[in-house]
């Protein structure tokens, strides 16, 4: 039986090859890896037009920057879909001790954070280790003084500390405004010692007034820490003139490749347009806009269309609260969206294939992790992965989601710092990036087999 | 022959160890790896003081805080020997490019620059890649632009690339006032990709007009390269505030532990106590500080006073122009000057053991080497090196020089910028620093060798 069955398998094996498209998804692959397009599209994305904040002249500078590459590599329905939101600006920002150990301290202001008055404000600094512990402090011993909050998140492949240890930035301020806080200070969400702090978004409970809130360097965190350990008050003055601009315009601009049996099948791939202020927005989100980019290219120049459309999605505003990744599943919400996958997690190479589909695109999703093993992949069988931030909405309304996961464990050294500029990529991953995504996206889009239904819901 | 020789050379070298003082060098040697007095130093001196800019009330701070360090120590004789200099000090500083590409470049002022009027200035960018294309430049292709000046350097092991490229920080602000430039740019004297630019002090010729000059991080250099190399003309505006706020006062701090027979003859070890502004100093010169004071420490305790005088000299402002150092070779001219030693190129672990020394000397150097080399630093028997910064002008009135070289490789990420924090030293490379001046201190001090004459002479 052995003896007979083994060839058996293999003719089998090769009928599936050719049937799949693997052979097709090996060479766009291979392809891929010789490519030198991705490069070429982050450079000048952060070169020419640099940072591009959501709302702002540089961000619809990104966005006719867009459109152009787009229409220049020879995508179809070249479009910008244009979405409203309020618009938030940095200004000065200054920080230092006050007192016997005077000294300068480095910060930058929180997305949507609140402003002092132009002369500053000073006041006693108060320690707390965790989002917890100032959530379990009585407001008496917070109120009138600067919160000062850290956390212990430790860098990991995946990423999963930013989630965890997240609460620092996303709450902490708010917590602190409702206990009466003058602002809040946080030790940076990052894993780097060099004093350039980590910025992101903060969010106000409704109704609340925004107070102050800002990130110190590690580095400054533990100077702040080390101050407080001598045993007397440690006294801030705090400089910071952000503001809200009032409402503003953004978009997510599209192309695509018009598939060839079943146009109205669409295969979502992309990444976010728009950066912190800080940087240039190489890795955040600079390489997911031109991996995806890059990986659409390269099936295009293989001539063979294939049987599904490919959409490439490159989304406005996603870091001052997904708001494009909304507008366009609101826009999109009656589309055969077949699929999703996002690009955002920096230039590192793929390290694992995750995905969330029905049980009966499993074989599918293997065919795929065969044809990324080379690449270094595994498989990531867990049937759970959501994907990128912006096609969360998508995820919540039932979108099967694929996510070539990159390797993270030095993401949170430049995320949302002024260190985010072209240099960290290096182009050997990149070009790892797009060899995946380009295979991924072809046996996908050349398949006829349905990627869902999944649960709706968000996470 | 053989058989009976060996025994014999192996009593003579016994017989050497005794005489010479290497048993005790052994065990002060090994005493320090288990210290932990260097660690305590230099972290209070980067946290309770901060930075401490050459003429500041920071700096002041600083030798208040040595006064007070040495004496708890048990130093003898502990004194500032104080002095006079003119005081520079940094102001607003931002930089951007403007029109089409617009986007903010980071910049740090170098010392001693020249400020632009308050509403900043504006001018076209001409890029030379080093300072002799600067100089090879004829006037009017500068005059009325901003000079931008790149180099090639580096990372060395031993710093080399520091001297080499330097003229680019030294020099080239310089010449390009002398052919009308309106500011000077450049690439930071530097190897990291942060974006914390790397100031330092510049000259001016005798009569010139300070002009604005500053230094750009790494990634912004390589940005305004390839903004460039789009072929169209890139301006940049600027504004700088920094000013000389008149005379200021700095000081030499000194201590003693007194030679037992020859209390006259001195063996000098220090570091400089000042420190630009923008870190707190921690490995330029923070370290320095804490090996010399914490290997002098280590000899205090061991109860055997030394023949010889060990006096640790803490500098001031060095950092603008080796004042101290000058200052100190001027008021100590006539000393008997053993010999010597700084400590000034970061926290590194000491690799390669040099000197410049009398030919009669060197049978004592190879013994301060032989008990060096367990902590793995090799010999190097040039006989030409003459030491740290605020030593070069005891060198040139013809003092013998000793010098423990760390390894470099890292310095020149963090040296000048606002990165030189506490957290960059590593506490075991540390202590072996503290072992080998504690060792190679402790073989000069309880030694009736003389170390010169050397000759006489600036470098």
């Amino acid at each position: 039986m052995r003896l007979i069955a083994l060839p058996l398998l293999a003719l089998v094996l090769i009928g599936a090859k050719a049937d799949d498209g693997v052979a097709t998804a090996e060479r766009l692959r291979d392809a891929a890896l010789a490519d030198n397009q991705a490069w070429e599209l982050v450079e000048s994305l952060t070169t020419e037009v640099g940072p591009r904040l959501a709302g702002t002249d540089k961000e619809a500078q990104a966005r006719a920057w867009a459109v152009a590459k787009l229409k220049a590599l020879g995508f179809q329905n070249v479009h910008v879909e244009p979405f409203d939101l309020p618009v938030w600006v940095r200004g000065d920002e200054r920080a230092s001790v006050v007192g016997e150990h005077a000294q300068p301290l480095a910060i930058s202001a929180l997305g949507r954070s609140g402003a002092t008055p132009a002369a500053g404000i000073e006041a006693e600094i108060v320690h707390f280790a965790s989002t917890e512990a100032l959530e379990a402090a009585p407001a008496e011993a917070v109120r009138g003084k600067i919160a000062f909050v850290t956390h212990a998140m430790r860098r990991t492949q995946d990423g999963s500390s930013y989630g965890y240890f997240g609460s620092v930035r996303r709450s902490a301020p708010s917590i602190g405004a409702s206990k009466g806080a003058v602002a809040v200070l946080i030790r940076s969400l990052g894993t780097d010692y060099h004093r350039n702090p980590h910025t992101g978004g903060t969010s106000w409970a409704e109704g609340q007034a925004p107070i102050p809130a800002a990130a110190l360097s590690l580095p400054d965190s533990d100077q702040l820490e080390r101050l407080l350990k001598l045993g007397k008050p440690v006294r801030v003055k705090l400089v910071m003139t952000p503001r809200f601009t009032g409402p503003g315009t953004s978009g997510n601009v599209i192309g695509e490749i018009v598939g060839r049996e079943a146009p109205d099948e669409v295969v979502v791939i992309g990444g976010h347009l728009d950066s912190w202020d800080l940087g240039t927005g190489a890795i955040d989100d600079g390489a997911g806009v031109a991996i995806t980019t890059a990986a659409a290219k390269v099936i295009m120049e293989s001539k063979q269309r294939p049987r599904r459309t490919i959409r490439v999605v490159l989304w406005g505003a996603e870091e001052v609260g997904l708001v494009g990744g909304a507008a366009y599943a609101e826009a999109h919400a009656r589309d055969k969206t077949i699929m999703a996958a996002e690009s955002d997690f920096g230039a590192g190479r793929i390290w694992k294939f995750g995905y969330r589909v029905a049980e009966t695109a499993k074989p599918l999703m293997t065919t795929i992790a065969r044809v990324l093993s080379p690449l270094g992949i595994t498989h990531d069988t867990t049937n759970s992965n959501r994907g990128g931030p912006d096609i969360g909405a998508l995820a919540a309304i039932g979108v099967p989601t694929l996510a070539p996961e990159q390797d993270g464990s030095d993401y949170f050294d430049l995320h949302h710092t002024p260190d985010d500029t072209l240099d960290k990529i290096d182009p050997k991953a990149l070009d790892q990036n797009v060899a995946a995504y380009a295979a991924m996206t072809w046996l996908v889009a050349d398949s006829d087999v349905a990627l869902g239904p999944v649960a709706t819901g968000a996470r």
